[in-house]
């Protein structure tokens, strides 16, 4: 049953399509809201609201510490946590290679099931789309999201100001260094997983610590480096940082020196940036530590006035040199 | 500089990816939500939201009468409308295959912006991925969208009662077949069109006519009987439609029957079908025939309460038959 492969005419509209969806994402996703089936999905909502997206094309599409659904589900509620909003709804939109195994796509719709439900968002509404052989690989996946941001809160790219002190949730590469080692068929004596989580609950811990958060982003593609350069031109202040403070696993470090790969620019996806007030850095950061994404958390630098859009790191021999944003491409197909 | 090709780079969160959306995305559709360029787009909204999201993997990406950009938009802004939400918002998600042309890109983000026009709605949020040649058919796009609906709408494909009329807004097959014919390069002699339009003005004209409308949905993958046939079953009604009542542009009609086709089960990408009480047909039609994209709108039938579940059509020649949901492909690769 679970050998049986994804036909074209189970994106067609017809009765397979509806076969599909009512056997195998219904049953793992249902809510009162996804099961009406309707074009939309209807809901009371009131306030100040976060909407994001985000397509997944990763590959493979399984990697040790997840798999597409998986990132899917957290991607998109990290994206609504960033913004300081409480993810509520996610819709959920495949495109899937004809030939795709119905096991796999189980296993898939299986993870996202995981991950909403760890981070407490429904899934209600959605779509399937199927093309020919060759036409796709494997299996895309599109999430948007829906979130609400409270009162007071006010986290933009733009907020940073000299002075902020610049946190990091924990070690950076994990998931980059993970999805490529699987993908190229690597073996490390220490084994590499992605980070791949949901962090909508850290944030929202964090916010209890203090609602002044001021910047706050994953460093996903391009990694550490261009997120910090991003909100560097975003804010236009410096960013200074500490190379001895950003935290490394072993195994990503030596995989990273081995394939010539800078960690700063590695993938990561269950990683946060916070730039807050310095008089609420320490506080954030106990309330961190609590919690396990961020048992590993650290202040990595500040915010200065000088060398305005740009990123300075103070390496682990005392030098300062200038951190680019990834110019070219490093790891395609990562997310 | 439009024969310049997409690169993978480009879609590596590095700075090629900032250009390419600082160059050729924000000039065409910025406004202010989107210039902020967050994780999340953030704005006030209150009420009861309609949220929807579509995947759109048309082949080819230009087609008469429109392209994926306009499909994209138009799609999702329907999928709203029928459950009679005014759409408001619209993310945009794109996965390139590298190799695509600038040139191509740049006029399916025209397509995105004179579609986002004409139906009032913003783009606010967007993402883009590019995956190697091979590994996607030049261009997906994913929408998803929200809206606001206001106080005393209620619209279901649940909500169906006997008695009901059951009204077409225009000719149907018109989209299937002008795609189809793009890419299998077939010439007619009357030259074939894709129906491809936003109808959330002709829906928000029904219901000044009246509120009330019970169901409402677009006949796109699968066509009008498919689309009857969820109807159908979604409210545990019969649906009794007449066969000379349902308009078929003569070219449609020719190309349907050299191909072997059912024009019922062809997609149609700027139609609607809505289910309103007895009384409140004529006053709604009328309001439909003074919008363009409702001049050829009529009562195609009604809803039963005999052989529920069922679509049953009587024929020119006056005989009945079942018409059935699509059981397999019809056409691949049409939205």
């Amino acid at each position: 049953m679970n050998d049986e492969t994804i036909l074209l005419a189970h994106g067609s509209g017809s009765r397979l399509s509806h076969e599909l969806i009512e056997k195998n994402f219904l049953p793992s996703l249902s809510n009162p809201l996804l099961a009406k089936l309707d074009d939309s999905a209807v809901f009371e909502l009131s306030g100040r609201l976060a909407f994001t997206t985000d397509s997944y094309v990763v590959s493979p599409i399984f990697f040790p510490g997840g798999d597409i659904g998986k990132l899917a589900v957290c991607g998109t509620i990290n994206d609504l946590a960033m913004s300081g909003a409480t993810p509520s709804y996610l819709s959920l939109s495949f495109i899937i290679e004809e030939g795709l195994t119905l096991g796999e796509l189980k296993k898939v719709v299986s993870s996202v099931k995981t991950s909403a439900e760890e981070s407490g968002v429904k899934i209600v509404t959605g779509d399937t789309k199927v093309v020919n052989r060759g036409s796709a690989d494997k299996l895309f996946i599109n999430t948007s999201g829906i979130g609400i941001i409270s009162e007071g809160i006010d986290i933009s790219g733009t907020n940073a100001k000299p002075g902020d002190k610049v946190i990091l949730s924990g070690s950076i590469g994990d998931h980059g260094i993970a999805v490529m080692s699987q993908r190229e068929g690597l073996k490390f004596s220490v084994p590499i997983q992605s980070d791949c989580a949901p962090l909508n609950k850290l944030v929202s811990q964090m916010l209890e610590a203090s609602p002044q958060i001021h910047c706050m982003r994953d460093p996903t593609r391009g990694g550490l480096a261009t997120t910090l350069n991003e909100l560097a031109r975003q804010s236009k202040i410096g960013i200074r940082i500490e190379e001895d403070k950003i935290p490394i696993h072993d195994g990503v470090r030596a995989a990273c020196e081995l394939l010539g790969f800078d960690p700063l620019y590695v993938a990561n996806e269950g990683k946060l940036i916070a730039i807050v007030a310095p008089e609420d850095a320490e506080k954030i950061l106990a309330k961190m530590k609590r919690n396990r994404y961020g048992a590993a958390a650290s202040i990595i630098g500040e915010v200065t006035d000088e060398h305005k859009g740009k990123v300075i790191m103070r390496t682990r021999l005392g030098a300062s040199r200038i951190v680019d944003m990834l110019s070219g491409e490093l790891l395609p197909r990562i997310c």
